[in-house]
């Protein structure tokens, strides 16, 4: 057994449950990029999934990791240190850095012999309940989905902003009563239509809508949260920690992903510092394996909506972790994040050495 | 071995090294109360120092500490939990709370095997310097004091509010150019005249002012602020994480201190809000022992000022903990907050069983 750290990475294909279709792109894959941190018979595990509209790839992310010199692990536990000169290293990256993080993380967390949500005190139970998105689909698709998904779920996410909006919602109504989250990801150019929207959305059992106009349109979007019965909460327009300030007063909450804000110790202290903005917190994630989901889920208790069902869109998840109960998403129980292979031996999580 | 959680306090005299004299007070001893959470053979120590001046005695901490039903700790890492209900069962009692805090992540601490800096994430060396209090004394007296102590610290703090204000700071720089910080503890009532004390003060080597003016003084003090040349911290007007936002605007930072706030888990979350509201953090004490003051030392790495001078200040400290070390409180590398009584069998440390 060595006592150098080791940094092997490996890329994966996470095959979708269903083809998964927004109002720009259709795919029925999500690469990613699976990590192992290895140092004194211990490896934490990382993931680094990257839908392709966001820019990074395999490539990229494997790059930016054989960048980082793991000298700077001489003390593991200093996060703040560390990651903060991983994020040095280049711009961007954000999954890649992402990646790191969860598997120092869970590294971290096994020598400590607990998961994250003990070591930050945290009750599970205080996990809030997960959506499950539902893709772009004609209507009776949407509403088999909806009728198949409705025992198992207590809330759903669809994308509006396309043609079919009032259809799609009609469609969900018609198989259940279960709360709609809507993501319009920039969609609505015109506040006063937005508003309409957002009024009959509010008679439909709907009880947020993420990121309703462009990102820019800044004092559209305070308008709007003014006069909207629902709250507005930013996605695309935060990222990381320095975004959070800027939403105050312009949305009523911001969306938090692992992939988007470089990982768990940036997460958790954008929570914090949404809270203290009086912006209330969604905890999001991309499609991506149980690796990721459960790094998420050891902070969901601090959150008050949580979009973790990334995992439960993956036909090959190559990790077991973080289990959907009771329509939660439940952080694991074993140390670090929780999320271990499902075969170590497994052939497609094949592993480089550096 | 008991599988039972016990909790036992007992009550210790500190005896202060020099007579500490204030504006309206004088004493040479701080009643405290010892706390010892045992479990599983690991005992967490805690300690509820308590200034007379604040109305907590050790005979109030003691019976607080008795009406904390131990099955709360069922599962002890909840600590949002499990303290948030402890909080509930009175208002007040700081001091005690902050005891069963500390004993309670310093338990914490020992069964992950690592002190809450590294739990936490933090480089030991973002510690700032602490300052060194010299109380009220005569000129000569206190220009003995300085230079006797400027060898060692790198900053010192004076009470100011006085009739000897300027001949108290005259006797400092006669001596040395160490930095200073003053509290004034509410004493100016003028907001000109504290405008013009605080100019003169910043042509003095001065860095920082403590509550120039009453809590209550909101209007003058947010007018103070915008003309100070020195930043205006708040003590007396920030207590608990709920006091802080009201800060925002009015000062330019807050003194946390965990006989104030009941405790580490609290006094983080301070931390992060201040940051949140742009403002700066000074972590502050009591004339306490080395178990709280190795408590508050974990956190250190968070601030910007140190003011945790507490144990050095007691002539009979019955823990050894955090050091002094190149003008820093250092935290330990110990488990827990690291602070370890200086012989179990001390005769002073009697516990007594619940």
């Amino acid at each position: 057994m060595s006592a150098n750290w080791q940094l092997r990475s490996s890329a994966f294909t996470l095959e979708l449950r269903h083809r998964f279709t927004l109002a720009n792109s259709s795919r029925t894959t999500t690469p990613t990029l699976l990590v192992e941190l290895e140092y004194d018979g211990i490896v934490g595990y990382g993931e680094s999934a990257m839908p392709p509209y966001l820019g990074e790839t395999q490539a990229t992310a494997a790059e930016f990791l054989a960048r980082i010199d793991l000298a700077l692990l001489r003390d593991p536990f200093r996060t703040a240190e560390v990651l903060g000169r991983v994020n040095a290293i280049a711009a961007g990256n954000h999954a890649a850095k992402a990646a790191f993080d969860i598997a120092l993380h869970d590294w971290l967390g096994k020598v400590l012999g607990q998961p994250w949500y003990r070591i930050h005190g945290l009750d599970p139970e205080q996990a809030p309940v997960t959506s499950y998105t539902i893709g772009i689909h004609a209507p009776e698709t949407v509403r088999q989905i909806a009728a198949a998904a409705s025992g198992q779920y207590r809330a759903f996410k669809i994308k509006l902003g396309g043609r079919q909006d009032r259809e799609m919602i009609g469609a969900i109504r018609d198989a259940a009563a279960t709360p709609i989250r809507v993501d319009v990801n920039q969609g609505w150019h015109d506040r006063d239509h937005a508003l309409r929207e957002i009024e009959w959305l509010a008679t439909q059992g709907v009880e947020l809508v993420e990121q309703p106009m462009p990102v820019a349109s800044v004092d559209d979007l305070a308008w709007l949260r003014e006069r909207s019965p629902l709250p507005i909460v930013a996605d695309e327009a935060v990222q990381r920690l320095v975004d959070v300030r800027s939403a105050a007063g312009v949305y009523d909450g911001v969306n938090i992903k692992l992939m988007k804000c470089t990982g768990m110790r940036e997460a958790r202290a954008m929570i914090e510092r949404a809270r203290a903005l009086d912006l209330r917190v969604m905890l999001g994630c991309m499609t991506e394996s149980s690796c990721a989901i459960s790094a998420a889920a050891q902070l969901a208790p601090l959150v008050d909506w949580a979009d973790l069902d990334g995992a439960l869109l993956v036909a090959n998840d190559p990790f077991d972790g973080a289990m959907l109960s009771d329509g939660r998403i439940v952080p694991c129980e074993r140390p670090g994040h929780g999320a271990v292979p499902r075969s170590i031996a497994d052939p497609r999580v094949e592993s480089s050495a550096r």
